[in-house]
């Protein structure tokens, strides 16, 4: 069923140790909706400039995803941000940060959106996702992610934002500011007291862990023997999780929620997180197979049980 | 069966966030022993001097211990060690090393001992360590831990080493150095060329991978509220994974062996390691039941399964 993400489309620059690209399609939504698209169909809110090329439009657009909420500005340019990662990819330094046309960004539903029952709202401005999950009607699931500086700058608003979230999709660093607690147990408890019923804490090489009052599930990080780019990997990993809820049907009822199909929603955002790392940017996207997807599942599968 | 476990036996001094113990019992073997105690009977070699207290002799040997292969130095004082932990707990700085007995440690194996299966040789000497395997026959499973000096300073004695073991236990920096390789997929396939079959690098609270040619297994690590004191939780990994094996009388037959059982010792073995950090020192182990243990291992089956 059909998927609402919002976020940026951006253009970005990135070098790791495998290589330099000045200028490749990016952004948090794009990787959100590209990862989604394998699972279900998918609505994307954001806006760009006419600088945003045909082709990307096009890749978009032949991926299950509508882009009647793509708003376009005339004489604007799209977001841009360049970045460097350093020798083991564990760290990474912004060079540049654009804003552009993404600084004045009030996304704007179009009618055949807000009905849409599943929602992903993209790390942006608190006040603006809680504006466009107050323009949702019959919402069965929506929940998003953040980031340090709403956190730190922005608490009030962003606490008020997620208490009407089902779910938040967070890292572990972020999950540490947002709770004041270093322990993951502890700052995970802390977190379920906000609002959302069901917690990712996204740990990058090492996996992730969903959390949920009654317990918690822990999948570990897929061993790539090539990580070429990860930049986009936590909103792959996010699309992944949504797009296969949303594909599933899944709704909570009363507050309970299917767990077995939100473990299967974690495996299935590490497989995506997986396959955004083995090529740069969204390269992996335009050839990856639902078939290639499945056999990643069952790996994950195989290299787990006991 | 028996498992002989060859190491050093100490006293330490460690500082945590949580507090600070000046001298109490430590040393690979003493843990790596009194984790292995609840699966298998252990029979360690080890030295110290005379200030040796009793009730640390009267611990070990009411744990399922022999320790006909103790050695004790008249007028020698035990290997003492002191570290100090960082406020995360995930860097630890040495304040002080003093060898004492240690420094001419000789490991002669009782002739009771000589005939044991199984053999785990802890983080000393390599040629230390491939002496004691000589003195061995009818080994059915073989193997231990090293550590960066000897990886940088005793390469070839090392590689000689570990080429006659069926095992090798180590951390992920260690597989980086011992391999030259950065990706653990890779270092881990390097080292399985020189000679062991089977591979566990451990990652600390990031879990552990076994690795064997025919594949992995992922085992997360085990959330705890807290962690009060790291010291001696590779070494008690080591324990719970040998211990449980020997405790199954597993043996490989010509190169094969029951992987099913190795991935159940990784497990055995990641729950000692977590035990191991509820306390200081040793201390968790004086209390620890085998019913915690299985249920500790019942909890890693359904904080994982999907």
């Amino acid at each position: 069923m059909s998927l609402v993400v919002v976020g940026s489309v951006a253009y970005d620059g990135v070098e790791t140790p495998h290589g330099k690209i000045d200028r490749m399609l990016g952004g948090a939504a794009t990787y959100i909706a590209l990862a989604a698209g394998y699972f279900t169909p998918v609505k994307i809110v954001a806006v760009v400039g006419d600088d945003f090329a045909p082709e990307d439009t096009d890749l978009l657009a032949s991926r299950n995803i509508d882009l009647a909420g793509l708003q376009r500005v005339p004489g604007g340019k799209t977001f841009f941000w360049a970045g460097t990662y350093s020798a083991d990819m564990n760290d990474r330094t912004t060079l540049r940060t654009d804003l552009n046309v993404f600084a004045d960004f009030n996304p704007r539903l179009p009618a055949s959106y807000r009905s849409a029952p599943y929602l992903l709202l993209g790390n942006i401005q608190p006040a603006l996702q809680r504006s466009v999950r107050a323009q949702m009607n019959g919402l069965k699931l929506a929940g998003g992610d953040t980031m340090n500086y709403w956190i730190n700058d922005f608490r009030a608003e962003l606490l008020a934002t997620i208490a009407e979230w089902d779910f938040l999709l967070i890292n572990d660093s972020e999950a540490r500011l947002l709770s004041h607690e270093h322990n993951l147990r502890r700052a995970a408890a802390k977190i379920l007291e906000m609002g959302p019923h069901t917690l990712v804490i996204k740990r990058g090489e090492h996996g992730a862990v969903l959390f949920r009052r009654e317990g918690h599930f822990m999948a570990p990080g897929y061993l790539l023997e090539d990580v070429f780019d990860p930049t986009g990997a936590g909103d792959s990993f996010a699309g992944g999780f949504i797009g296969y809820l949303a594909g599933q049907g899944i709704e909570p009822s009363r507050g309970n929620i299917d767990v077995a199909e939100l473990r299967r929603a974690v495996i299935y955002g590490s497989v995506m997180g997986s396959f955004c790392c083995e090529q740069f940017g969204v390269d992996r996207f335009r050839t990856l197979t639902r078939e290639e997807i499945e056999a990643r599942y069952q790996e994950f599968q195989s290299c787990t049980r006991f």
